[in-house]
């Protein structure tokens, strides 16, 4: 039986969700977990990674259940939290179809970013905001984020990854980059059908980067655009993980 | 120079605000830092304590920066955090009058307490509300809070502390008691120009009682008008330290 697994973490522990030799990461901790529950080794396949630091209220992740298990999928989700550590947590279970593949099926991504104003990086926000002390001015961000709405080539928006970094394509569609007021900043949200890696802390980068005045908004647009066989720029800023969050895969 | 300090803080590593013997609360790291940057000792007065794993947005305290001492009001905040844990971080500073105090110049404070609903409290909310995994009916609560909305005799909401249970009065006014929605659950604000010892998370505890059918209107009701001098009930249930945020206070 494959399950669709439902994820949220707090990424500050972690070195980032990919499985890695020191075995500190949120894919190595669930694996454990599943592990530990079905009396076998089994392997979980995630929507795509989180770098370290960076959080998740809702990473998707599949697994075949062991043959002759019979556990009620809805189970799993306590049974798997009593072997995760608290900062991980499981927080639903469904059945789904054998040819359910958490990366391959998914159809969009939405992460969101947060940003702090606030003269002093408050306490409860500590890891979970990009502190920047400063005014940002809204109009500019809205305008970048405009441009970055749409299908671009985002080959300047993807950073490279040791020797992953030759993607058939940097074509990706971001159908939704909008821009939010909270309390004391900003929170722009990112939704598209497929993220380079760092893709949306790149982004996040040029957007504050556009909003100081360090990156021109025609530049951003030249960024956005690349000539697949010329060399290329590159986004001038990766924001921090901090406030990065992966709200949610959507699946057909 | 009296001035006046703006804090905030995660409650969750502290034995709450007032001072005690392990030295582990909001206060004696405050005075500690503000010690050490004024090279003398320093006593520090706070709006109010503050229980063990609540946090703050906003807490005010005031101090005496000894005679002499030329240093600008503004610099006190990057000099004071060099000096205090991480989780706790002085917002602003001000210079007041002589007769300001903390304490006794407040005219208002706001609390607010955060309700999470999601079947699995998500990591990133851990410590930071009280987790309450089945619905809870918006109605009753909203009509609960009309009822604790305010001149009420709040002696049923005051939990004892030691020797100091005697106030000279139990008379205090909730200028406003509202529920908001949030993403997974709610949020209460308490504004009032008092709190007793665990009044807000006593208040909270029996509004969230009442929506589970737990504790009947009426009974609220009987609760909030309490005659002072005859034996009388008690709030049911204290909510939990981790969603109480004192998120400011106001003053003339």
């Amino acid at each position: 039986m494959r399950l669709k697994l439902t994820i949220a973490y707090d990424g500050r522990p972690f070195s980032g969700w990919g499985k890695q030799p020191d075995g500190n990461t949120v894919q190595d901790h669930l694996e454990k977990a599943v592990s530990e529950v079905a009396k076998q080794d089994v392997r979980v396949h995630g929507s795509g990674r989180t770098d370290a630091g960076v959080h998740a209220a809702g990473q998707v992740a599949h697994f075949d259940a062991p043959d002759g298990m019979s556990m009620n999928p809805f189970n799993w989700v306590p049974a798997v939290n009593t072997k995760l550590p608290a900062t991980i947590r499981a927080i639903a279970c469904e059945e789904v179809t054998a040819d359910f593949h958490a990366r391959f099926s998914a159809v969009s991504k939405t992460y969101t970013y947060d940003l702090c104003l606030a003269p002093v990086l408050p306490p409860l926000k500590a890891g979970l905001a990009w502190h920047l002390p400063r005014q940002l001015d809204p109009e500019t961000m809205e305008r970048a984020l405009e441009l970055v709405h749409g299908e671009h080539d985002f080959r300047a928006f993807a950073a490279m990854r040791g020797n992953e970094t030759d993607e058939t394509s940097y074509v990706r569609v971001i159908e939704n980059a909008e821009l939010q007021t909270t309390d004391d900043g900003y929170r722009i949200i990112f939704t598209g059908n497929g993220f380079l890696y760092k893709m949306a802390r790149l982004l996040t980068g040029s957007v504050v980067y556009a909003a100081q005045g360090r990156l021109r908004l025609d530049d951003l647009t030249s960024l956005l655009d690349q000539p697949a066989d010329l060399p290329h720029g590159r986004a001038p800023f990766c924001a921090p993980s901090d406030g990065l969050v992966l709200d949610h895969v959507v699946y057909p």
